[in-house]
């Protein structure tokens, strides 16, 4: 075989062989949804996970139908004046001369970076508001700004280099996240704040599920190989990517560990999930440029990264991002984009970038000057710009139409419930959704019942116990989302020592019906919480006055209060028995 | 390079390339029964997880021994007048030029088949009755009509069209599974009938892991892109397969999202995901013939189809399927097969559709007339015809011999520690089988206790409370299964305000020894519910009586009932006290 | 085309192609990390489910910056003398002529050997301790012993085979896992042992979720195809692969079914789940050498072996294993080195097992002699030999250094809260982590308390119920992990009856506080138990001090015990009241 046939021969080849590879890369892609939507279920509270799930599926789902009709069109359409290409419809009017692979490849993308978006703004969002950004991005926003980087237009040009999508993909669903995320406030509860409306106390909110969150990131990291690598058009080329898209997150990870370690004395878990994410972002951009020096360094800049990141926007600037995709995204899709200026080397196989006129560029560290860096630096201003501009329009049009946020008592209540008449995406576990939340509960300002006196049944005071003095039990059974305003409450007449059970609640107590899968659903047995005091000194009638305030919405199942005779007490840890075992505030 | 010579090349490369592809199909195709192991554990109830996983894995390896010995040689032996292939152990005796890849192409598509059923007869079918229908569908009743399509069989050669199993797979597997859930007979407490027979209510059982079954669900996705493009033999084709196996599933769930929210209010989030599957059935038959449009027509069908096949087995015909996969695979099976008819659209690349004359068949739309819609329409037939005979005798003759229902009891407490001795496949979670299943115990009508007298305690009525009346607090403990008989026999004698907790029951209680990987697990904690009633006017004789009616069976573990006297009660919305705070049924 | 040109087309379509698939495998390898995290949290408790996903991320994270800087040299560097690599930095001095695909491909293997051990050594070793140890076989002794084998050491030279790692992965993973499992010492409370010290009990702790346990197996498998197929270099010799890789599980399967079905009565849903494992395991050192006869003898002696191996572990040398990884790969990896010597047959697409003279070499079965089977032990025996060696030296150095194993506090409460200060994996679940455990805490040897006197109210004794006898109901709230000893304390007085509810105490008990992802979380609620008797004959005093004395430690929160009168019980199965309601243990 002549040299000259061997080239053909290896073209045909690799047309071939990295056409199915490209498609192949295209499925990872797609199963990357299912790593987002277990990141971000795993990572927010149950009572949520199947409002998440939805906004996960309908992304794809959604964005596919928006792409067929406009995005498809705008990205890869013929260019206009380099900055979008020509809506067509060629997919339903041409189809067999359609450009299937790139459809479903850029299709898969596209639906990535819409997803992004959902786990920022997880737990307080409108289903419908949701589902009206999500076509928006996958139609306009998204196809736009990725025609400039990818579809011929004047980014591309230009010698602007984003390989797999650090700017385009992860920077754009990573702003529109904070965006989002600020502009839906954060959950009730995240954030305490004092009289004058300043933060003085942040709290967290752990995930229902870390297995599954784990388990999400794994699917991502799989997917990744796909995500960086189907766009390679030769065997070294594809090799290469794999190698730093293995490096880039496995540094990141133990960066990050030994940070947190060092830092808040353990190794956090969920942050180095986080950490793997943040470096497979921050490779995304120079995955095929990058050398495995290179890869290190995004490696370790991305684990510090992440938990910066996460500190800046619950202790600083105060934006509630559950999952933590605005560190993840933004920030390290920014580096990523940076890093192909710093890091670029010539020397990785398939290296070709170069400016118009045909010399190579590389990164600022490998002696490129600053020509590439400044190509970096401009697009993600240029594109950073045009996604702060149309998202803020679109989030505070869609905020002014129909809202962005569920009511108050939706999010308590949980979205599952509200949007999507789900009892529980957990039946038959018993759950306490008041554990941690820090929830505290505004809408007892119902001013009407605070006044109407408890008649006080004589008994009370009247038979005491063997030691002289009157023990009673108190039993509250109550709404789980009461149960912060209760413990306050109780806190400040001195009651600190509760026993708080899971229970439920069956009454004849009415609701709207939901459905099951077209089912109706008897909304018989609800989730209570069943709250016990002793109380001695402290009399009977306040403690149950005091428990009413803190209980009484006006709405039926408010709840009640049992009160119960007990003979006596003992502290096991000092012996102590009747009313010194319950004097100071341990349990 | 001659035109000639770059044909040969791209033969050989074609060869080469897609034949690795086709095996790396073939395991995405076998991820897919993971993905089957998830959905259909996470869409029932958690007292089954272990069991439903079992079926699953065992559907997989089952099926390979079947397929070994028999079940390959009919699929793909020797044709035997365009009935069977030719029973043959080539793979045992003549190994070296045995046919690898089609091996274990068709063995995951197999399994597929065989793992549908379980699903549908979840949650009720005896284990050893399940591995039995499980060896003769892989064995026998798959690989026959298999043959008829895709082995060379007569409905190969006469022109009908499925490429990738809408027929031969779902179509089939969904029919059995019709049939299989009709003949088990519906879960206890699905369906409410009165007095002539007549079904009065459906019950919703909803699942137990929403996010394990959504996952199931992308999983089955990802596979799919495998399952449908392994087959394809150019790049061309399997991009263009990859573009319409996108659009019909995501076009689907847009629609049932819209659908079921129009319908029942809110948008349903599991049968979104049934919805996904339904469209990904829907164009299985058709993935390489039909075009974008085609996949939208499709799309649009299965999204309305997957509700109403759902809605008419609950509400007309009243069979039981837990998951849906009979509206997912049978009728999105058969609506896919005919829609080739339909739609097949002869400029989609790779096109091949012909009679034997050679003459291309296009789809009714396509102006191909009915020739390709009849051909389709008599492959439903016949294949449904052979379904349904074989089946229906499989599934009566394994009822005859061993049955194919477990017993009420087993039923009841779980399929996991009476079919495989797991005490949970949850350890370590607090769980309330109770909560909405519905379940109406009838295996209380054990006759004698009820007519055991409560020897009453005199003190019942002596004391009175501050008020001048006597407040009892009454504890039951009860098992978890007798909780709905329990409250509908309070209900009847007025008491309708419950507090019910899962607690753990502690005796010298013996049952039979449980192996967890060959240890004995010591059944020393078992699930117990807890139920608090506070009564006033309604006796505690009548409530003590009327509870041990209920309960009663006369096992060990039946319960204990504990009576408390109550200071006082205070309804917390109305601030009544005493007998007042008790007088409506709210809680 | 001429016969020449035909295979010098061939040639470079599998350079290509193969060359695309052997990284498509390294990243199938690669999601084998999510399926041995999900199987090994699934395995486990609740309690330490986020410290294992850690250790499982943490392996390849490590790994991979330890083979970067020494484990690809030793394996893969210019060899020496047979026995190692020369260690080399290539990857960062001179990038452009690496051999990125093989970096990738051994790392991700690499990664999987490290990662058998965390399994067998969970929910009691030292997160610090296991990440010393991953990165040093990571770095050192995995990478020499796979230079023998694969990197053109003396075994490879020789004619030793072992095609993907029975031998040099799995084997090697499993020992280690079965010396750090003895090293560390069993579980708190998995084996009783009697005053002389012989083990009188085994215990089974059940895993907390068996479906993403066999999530995680089927990922496994599904990965295995990549595992056992990625070094394939014809079509043919690719696809025998799969079906020997799809054989030798489902056999192992379908005979580990049957036979804990015999043996214990029932299927064993994890035993099978395991044998599937182990059937992988056995065939991977013969996937490209075996035919389907083979693989099907494989499979039958590993669905055997594996649960002879959980059996012998557990009862015969008491090395605590929880997830079976000793069995799994262990003693499936030595068969599965010793059936290339039984089996390997020379008719096999792609054979070329040969002596130095190129001889070929067959299995003994298949007519080959001793030859090969010799070859086979030898390696196992020096491979053995290596690891039994350094892994002794290594663990032993990490335990006189900084200690292998937590504390028996740590291990008690769990590692997710001690090591990561993650408070729950599972936050809003209700979990009860004294279910089947069976800890004995013998922390509660505290001397001092064990003497305080209770003093008794004096009202125990002077009131009667209706019926002449006095009833009392207590209450005893207490930490979780104390469970085991009070109902072992109370059992010796006669209290059998507990009825036990995991509750939430909450006091102004301060703890350290610790940190979700940066944010300190108040440790207000802590999971608590409730456990209730009612006695009459046994005094109230003697049950209130047997409680103090099992649970007293001395610290805060050690609970209270409280006392009520209770004016009646009812037995339910017997209509037994009062007294004799309470005299059999039954609940």
């Amino acid at each position: 075989m002549t040299e000259e046939l061997l080239t053909q021969v290896k073209d045909v080849v690799a047309e071939e062989a990295f056409g199915i590879w490209f498609l192949i890369g295209a499925a990872l892609v797609f199963f990357m949804q299912a790593g987002f939507a277990m990141v971000e279920t795993g990572f927010t509270r149950a009572k949520n996970a199947g409002n998440i799930i939805m906004k996960n599926l309908m992304d794809f789902c959604i964005g596919t139908v928006a792409f067929i009709f406009l995005g498809f069109g705008l990205l890869l359409g013929e260019d206009i004046g380099g900055f979008i290409g020509a809506p067509t419809l060629g997919i339903l009017t041409d189809y067999a001369n359609f450009d299937f692979s790139n459809f479903v490849f850029n299709l898969v993308f596209c639906a990535t970076t819409a997803t992004i978006v959902s786990g920022a703004m997880a737990e307080r969002t409108k289903f419908l508001s949701y589902c009206i950004y999500s076509a928006i991005i996958s139609a306009v926003i998204y196809p736009i700004e990725a025609h400039w980087i990818w579809g011929g237009g004047w980014l591309a040009q230009w010698g602007f280099h984003d390989f797999a999508g650090s700017c385009a993909i992860h920077m754009v669903g990573g702003l529109t996240a904070l965006i989002g995320a600020s502009m839906v406030g954060p959950r009730i509860g995240k954030f305490v704040k004092d009289k004058d409306g300043k933060v003085t106390k942040v709290k967290a909110f752990p995930g229902h599920s870390l297995t599954i969150g784990a388990l999400g990131c794994f699917i991502l990291w799989f997917g990744w190989y796909g995500f960086n690598g189907a766009a390679a058009t030769s065997g070294g080329q594809l090799a290469s990517i794999f190698v730093t898209t293995t490096i880039a997150p496995a540094t990141a990870t133990v960066i990050c560990m030994i940070f947190t370690w060092l830092k808040y004395g353990k190794p956090d878990v969920s942050m180095c999930l986080n950490a793997s994410l943040a470096g497979l972002v921050g490779i995304t951009a120079g995955c095929d440029v990058l050398d495995a020096g290179g890869a290190l360094v995004v490696g370790i800049v991305s684990g510090l990264l992440i938990v910066f990141g996460v500190w800046f926007l619950d202790h600083v600037i105060h934006v509630d991002d559950p999952v933590g995709a605005v560190a993840v995204h933004f920030l390290n899709g920014v580096w990523g984009t940076l890093a192909v200026g710093l890091l670029a080397n010539p020397s990785v196989p398939g290296y070709s970038l170069a400016d118009q006129n045909g010399n190579l560029l590389a990164g600022l560290f490998y002696g490129g000057g600053a020509a590439l860096l400044g190509r970096q630096c401009t697009g993600i201003i240029t594109v950073c710009a045009w996604v702060a501009v149309t998202m803020t329009i679109v989030f505070a049009v869609i905020k002014a139409i129909i809202g962005l946020r569920v009511t108050e008592h939706e999010e308590l209540v949980g979205l599952d419930i509200e949007e999507h008449g789900l009892a529980s995406s957990y039946a038959g576990f018993v759950m306490t959704e008041m554990l941690n939340t820090g929830v505290e509960d505004t809408s007892a300002e119902v001013p009407v019942e605070a006044a109407v006196p408890v008649r006080l049944a004589p008994s009370y005071n009247e038979s005491v116990s063997a030691d002289g003095k009157k023990y009673t039990k108190i039993e509250i059974i109550c709404k789980q989302n009461k149960f912060e305003a209760l413990r306050a409450a109780l806190g400040e007449i001195g009651v600190t020592g509760l026993t708080v059970t899971s229970v439920l609640g069956c009454g004849a107590q009415k609701g709207a019906s939901e459905y099951y899968r077209g089912t109706p659903i008897e909304p018989s047995l609800l989730p209570k919480t069943k709250v016990e005091v002793v109380v001695c000194k402290v009399p009977v009638e306040t403690v149950v006055n005091t428990a009413r305030k803190a209980l009484y919405s006006g709405h039926i199942g408010d709840g009640k209060i049992f009160a119960y005779n007990i003979e006596d007490v003992v502290r096991v840890r000092t012996g102590e028995v009747g009313y010194d075992a319950l004097q100071d505030a341990e349990n």
